[in-house]
This record gives C-alpha cells, structure tokens and sequence, in this order.
C-alpha cells in the first residue's frame, strides 16, 4: 500500500467521489470483499457502490454494455472500476480514463470499458503503471485488488489522472453488431440476457419509431427464427401470463420477454440469435 | 433528474436517513446498480443497505414475508425501497407509505410493502405522481430506477411524503393463510423457504405456546404429509446430523430444517404443504 | 436493542471503525439485511463492507480460509463479522477476539476466525455474554442478528472489548492439512473452489520457489491424479484456451485453472484431490 505521507495529503480533499464497482467475481468467494479493503484502506470515506459483480464469467461483452447501460445514472465525477479481465497477468494494458461527462473508468484494456467510456466522450487515458499507486506486491492473477481497486480508490481522492501512469493514445474498442433498417423491416439479433431471462435486442427505440412512421396505419410485429411472432406491448403486464412479447426495455432497446417467465429458457435464444421486426401485413 | 434548485435545498438536511433496498432483481444484471446510481445523485451521503435482491423474480409474496420479517430491525428513520414489480407498466400504482412506527415504504401497490408497512402502522399514503420527484424519462419497465428510487432517495432528503403526489386511501393487501388452533393439534402450512432450505410454516411462537400449556406433561410433535414426525429442538445442533428437525426460528414461526442439509430438497416440500402440530400421545 | 444512554455515549466516538461481514447465508434471504439493520441502529456511521455471503452453507473452512486470505487487505481498525455457523444455538462460544495487528474478529467459536485471527496475533478473546450488547431478544438460530451483529457494530463504535463478557483463555483452531516437501516433489491437496472453478492447493509460493531452487535447471510440472500434468505459467492468458494450467494465485497458493473455463467442472476435482508438484525429467 502506499506510504504514509501520501494518504495523509489525499485525505485533505474534501469529499471523495463514489466508486462504482462492476466484475465478473460473482458471489461466492471473498475477491470483491479483498477489493473492498483496498478501497477502504486508501479512501475510507468513499461511498462504494456495487453495479454488479454477477457479470459472466470472463464475458467482456456483457461487461461491457451493463456498463454501457448503467454509467449514466451515476453521479458525474463517480469512478468506475471494471474488472472483467481474461487477460489478467498478459501484455493487456491497464488503464484509467478521463471523460468529457466526468465520469472515469479504471480497468483493463480489453473493451470492456469502451462503449461506457466512448458514450462518455474519452478525453485522456493512461496506463496504470506508477508502482506508487499499486499495492506494493503485484499479483499476476488479480489485478483488480493490485492496481485497479488502488487506482480507483486514489482518483476517488482526488489524485490527478496523469499521476498515474503515461498517457496512451487509444483503447482497445468491442464492436458490437448493430440492427440494420431496410424498406419495411428491421433485422437485429439478441445481444443480452438478463437474470430475468430477458432477451435485449440491439435493436433502438429511435429504428422502430423511423419504421413505425413510415407504415403509419400498420403495427409492427416482432419475429424469431423458431416462428413465433410478437406484437409490441407497453408493458409486461399487457400480455397474458405465460404469452412471449416484445417491449421497449429500460435501456431504450427493443427486449423479447415472457410475462411471469423466463423467454431465455422457454423460446431457447441465445446472444446472436436473429430477431426481425416486420410490418404487419 | 430533479432540477438543480431542488438537489440543493435538500442537501441542506443535516443527516439523510437510510435507505434499505429489496428487490427481485437478482445479481447478475446492473439493474441494481443502476436504483443506486439514481440514489447517490439524490442523497450522496444516505447510507443505502441492501436487504436482499433474491426474491425468486415476480414473487411478491416472497418479497412482503422477507420484508415483514426484516423492517423492525433497522432504526426507525429508514426508507425502505421495495421493487417485486411483476406489473410494472400496467395500472398498478406507485406509491409510498408513512407509519407510525417511523418507517417508511416506497413501491409498487401490489401488497408487497402491505405486511411490513400495516405491521409498522400506515398513516399515511400518497401516489407518485408528481414528476419532479421522478427522472425526467420514465421507462414502462424500470419504475424501480425512474419512480421509487428518485422517491426514496427524496424522502430520506426530507421531502415530505405529501410533496410526492396525491394522498391514497388505502392499498392493496395480501392475505397470508392463518395457522389454524384446534383443540389438541394446529393446523399449519409452509409460507416460505429460505436459501439454506429451511421451511417457514406460518404457525407463530404463541399458538405453541399456548397448545404446549393446555398439554403441559406431553411434548409437542410437528407432522407433515409425507409421514415423518419431528420433535422441537431448540438449536439445529441438538439434532442429529441429517435429521428433519422442527424448531422456532429466528422470526418466530415454527420453521422444518435438516441440520447441515436442505430440508426443502430433501423432504421434497413447497410452499404451501400443510404442516401439523400434534401432542405426543 | 440497548438502552438509550449507552447509545448516546458510544456516538461520541470520533470515526467508527469499518466493519467487514462474511457469512454463509447467501444472497436469497433478508438475514444480512436484518443484520446490517441491527448495525445501522448502533453504528449508523460506521462503513460496512460485504466480503462476501457466498461461503458454501455450514462450510466452517471455506469460511476460514476466505476470511484468511482476505482480512489483511482492510483497514488495520477493521472489525470482521463472521457467521458461518452450524451450531447456533448449542453449546459452542459466541467470541470476539482483539489481535496484535489491529483487526478485531466477531463470531462463533467453531473455527471460522481462528485461521485468520491466528495470522493477525490473538493478544485477547472475550465470550460475548454481556446482554447489554445483544439484541434484547435472542433468538436459538439467528445469533448473527442477535449477538455477533450487535457486538461488531459495538465496538466499532468503541466499546472495548472486555464490556463485552468474560476473558476466555483460547479459542478452537481448525486444521488445514499442509503441504509436504520431499526431495524432488512436493505432495499437496486441493482446498478450496472458487467461484470461477479454479481450484485452490495447500502449495504455497515459498515451498515453490524452494524447490525450483534446488533444480535450477529443470521446470516444474504439476500433476494430478487422473493423469493431467501441467506447466506453472504466469498468467491465465499464456495458457491456450480450454486447457488447463497451474499457477500462482492471488493469494501466494499454486492453483489449478482453465483459461477461460472451469478447472473443477471440466477436471471434476473437488476439496481434498491429491496434487503433486514434480521436476520435469
């Protein structure tokens, strides 16, 4: 940990901003807890909030756009900490990043940062490589209570971003397959389970709406591979208990859900599975 | 979110009260996460404690038992922010709850807030109408981040509860089934199964009590349907290891446990099987 | 709870110290949140941080060994709650312990805290038996709520520790079973699972590296009993995909992982399988 007299000169800053933790360490073991000793060692009185730590194992994608999804409702100078990181120990970077929204972002270089941090405007990164900011033994398995959970806990602080490390011109960004709108249909794919079973499409409200508008007397009906076809409820309790339907969701895409079920376990999708919206005929 | 000029009269309360949070919403996604964010943008410095986000999805049962059985033990300012919210989206209210006791409830009007708050003593409800008090875009399926976050995170502020919108006369209730005293036996039945696989019945400490003074020389016996008789322990550890076992809980209901197992799966019970007391003959 | 007077005097107190809680109730039920109420009316200021609630039901060494590998990453003022606890309510010690390295530790005498307190330097151990710092209603199965909740929460607000009860002279110590080095091998065991599947050995880097020294030519391998034999790499991602590997945790112990897999779905090894380190020949 790092000596005494630079905790003392951080903890002059008057209110430490929150740090927002998002990983793939799930539940059971004490690797989140060990994070959060870090933390509380270097900036005790930082409010320290979970996003989740439920993400799949290693799945950098679904890391990715739960942060993408839930950054904003934070407040603007939160910190976000992101270990989802199969990389951990290889060349991988680790990074901080500074963005025009305020937010920051700590974690691996792997993508997973990249749609929260591009949807933040990314306007400085560097690569975590200060040892005064680390843990004073470095592990090669768990970077997130090493030089992540420090990291975080020190901009918390009020140490400047560039303290930490070299600047570094650009991240490693995911691409994640987009919808494409043709004359009279939309073709998307699942990109994201939730817990509840839900299958969000990448699929936005704005697509649907440019559809909708062009076939103004017609309503739009949603379609997957295995032939069920759904019409677009307002809300999960429009449908009949049991029936499949297709939602906007909270995050403003399209979503296929079953009222009271699982749609994951009983229409069987997975991410990548084709979803169509056609105009109803 | 609320304008500005709200954000900071608020802030001028000296100490916000906690909030405690329950939710079906389960530990995988960022939904979680995402309530908190709204919270820490409203009341940065209110202590947000999570009761649970295990409820089994949709169970509004589940959710009012594990609340009835918790609220009381935290102090009396709190904010309970309670979403099992099958209907969201659909006409079911959402409101919030002032009781005598102190506590306070915000959620949807589906009788999952109604054991814990007629407990605690309801004196007032209001519906959460008023639009200032909830983000500025409120999605049909995320009232959880858009309605009863924003209103939660207010009330521990200090707003007042009738600045949240209209008053209500009254909710929705659930009816639990009622263990049933005859003359030498109650009638009973499991009302709820925690994690560890123990089943709750719904018979309290004082109907065995008073069964057990009528009968004073003669212990008592718990039945269930598949036959097997278990006499009450006072500790897990008094019983043998594998054995079904009957013992007052921690809430105290009469719960069916298997030291070190799963009575759930190994006696193969769900809620609602019917549960005896007997007197030893 | 207790009386209003002690309340008052305790909140004098400049800063409670952070309170740290690992326990075995999962995250299905209301039991940590009744906790954490319990906390909050005593300690409404102190931090507390979940180092988890995933630990394996009445699992006392997955208890022990997490709490081990994790308690010295907090803060030297930290008060642990530890609740995994199989024998609530029978004859075993509620305790609390303070130790040379500043941690103190609350919990069941069983030998869920002796591994760590051990590490930290026992210097004192009381059986918490003073009924002015447990709830003013103990329940025979939920002492967590009851007695451990209520004594961490005091003193992190300052109690010192022999208010709480009587001084006991020493506590239960578990045994992990130990490593053993011969001339050119090493004879381990698997210990703990973790949540990713890797499986954690009694092998630490110390009796590693001593036997690296000894042939300093040759590499070491690993080998476990179905026949797999194993190279030591120094992160996951230098092993390819799906195959499994051996490698120095984050916690200074030789594990067993698959890269981007479960070591023990895929190895179907659990606690106790032999795990030999050998010199490659």
């Amino acid at each position: 940990m790092p000596s005494r007299t630079l905790r003392r000169k951080s903890r002059r800053v008057a209110s430490p901003a929150p740090i927002a933790i998002l990983t793939d360490f799930g539940y059971r073991d004490h690797y989140v807890g060990a994070m959060k000793g870090v933390i509380a060692g270097i900036a005790p009185d930082a409010h320290v909030i979970d996003i989740t730590h439920g993400i799949p194992p290693q799945s950098v994608v679904a890391g990715a756009m739960a942060l993408q999804q839930s950054w904003r409702f934070f407040p603007k100078s939160t910190v976000f900490l992101v270990v989802v990181d199969p990389g951990v120990g290889s060349t991988r970077k680790a990074i901080a990043i500074e963005t025009r929204a305020g937010a920051r972002f700590v974690g691996p270089d792997n993508g997973v940062i990249s749609l929260a941090a591009s949807d933040a405007g990314i306007s400085r990164i560097v690569e975590l490589r200060e040892v005064k900011y680390r843990l004073r033994s470095v592990s090669s398995t768990f970077h997130g209570r090493d030089i992540f959970a420090p990291a975080a806990a020190w901009l918390s602080m009020g140490t400047p971003l560039t303290a930490l490390g070299p600047q570094v011109k650009d991240i490693t960004h995911l691409s994640i397959p987009s919808a494409t709108r043709r004359a009279d249909s939309i073709k998307g794919e699942v990109i994201y389970i939730d817990g509840f079973g839900n299958l969000v499409t990448n699929i936005p409200r704005a697509m649907l709406d440019d559809l909708a508008a062009s076939f103004r007397a017609t309503p739009l009906l949603v379609r997957i591979e295995t032939g069920a076809t759904m019409e677009i409820f307002q809300a999960y309790a429009d449908a009949p208990t049991g029936a499949p339907l297709a939602i906007l969701g909270s995050f403003e895409f399209l979503e296929i859900a079953i009222r009271d079920g699982s749609a994951a376990s009983l229409l069987r999708l997975s991410e990548g599975a084709p979803v169509r919206v056609i105009v109803s005929t």
